[in-house]
């Protein structure tokens, strides 16, 4: 699987969230994320490091670019040094393959952050 | 008081939190805000509403500019029509003037902000 490439298609509310067999594979190739239930919903989590405020605020706009471009919206917890990013699917309340697209997504805009600490 | 109008003064770790009658008689002058109890420190709290995501980021970056100009850092919390800023001064561990100060400055960008809901 090569998510990063892939483009979100367009999730009805109708379709299914991901089973946990699915989900437990998609997590084996993004293994930076954690599968975390908030109010009942699996989401995806990851917090990302930086040097300062500015290149945490500057990440959390290049995120936010990309959730726009896709239509796919995530959670951004930006605080002095670090983002705290959370991804899941409103319509189906659990995970959808786009958000495992958008994190591997997320994972190479960390890659060409400045101020990142990897 | 006007707050708005104030810069930060530097705040040094030897400089104690406001005491809770100081916190009662500035949250008079800032009622949209909560007094929020977050791992044993006071901070404070509001969330403000966006028509769209776009409109909360761009909110978001505002905010963060200003804490960048002043050298003091709030958490940003962004999701999807809403983002959430809490203030207070991790040098004293509870809130400092400039938290309130900050927090003017705060409500005055949402008034500028474009996609505000009010």
């Amino acid at each position: 699987m090569d998510l990063v490439q892939e483009k979100c298609v367009p999730c009805r509310g109708g379709e299914p969230a991901l089973r946990p067999e699915q989900i437990k594979e998609y997590l084996a190739e993004a293994p930076e994320w954690a599968l975390v239930k908030r109010d009942g919903v699996d989401t995806l989590e990851r917090t990302f490091r930086f040097r300062d405020f500015a290149g945490a605020l500057a990440f959390t706009a290049m995120v936010g670019a990309e959730a726009e471009a896709e239509g796919h919206h995530p959670s951004l917890l930006t605080e002095w040094g670090r983002v705290k990013v959370t991804w899941w699917t409103h319509k189906i309340k659990g995970l959808h393959r786009n958000d495992f697209i958008m994190a591997a997504r997320t994972n190479r805009l960390f890659a060409e952050a400045s101020a990142a600490v990897p």
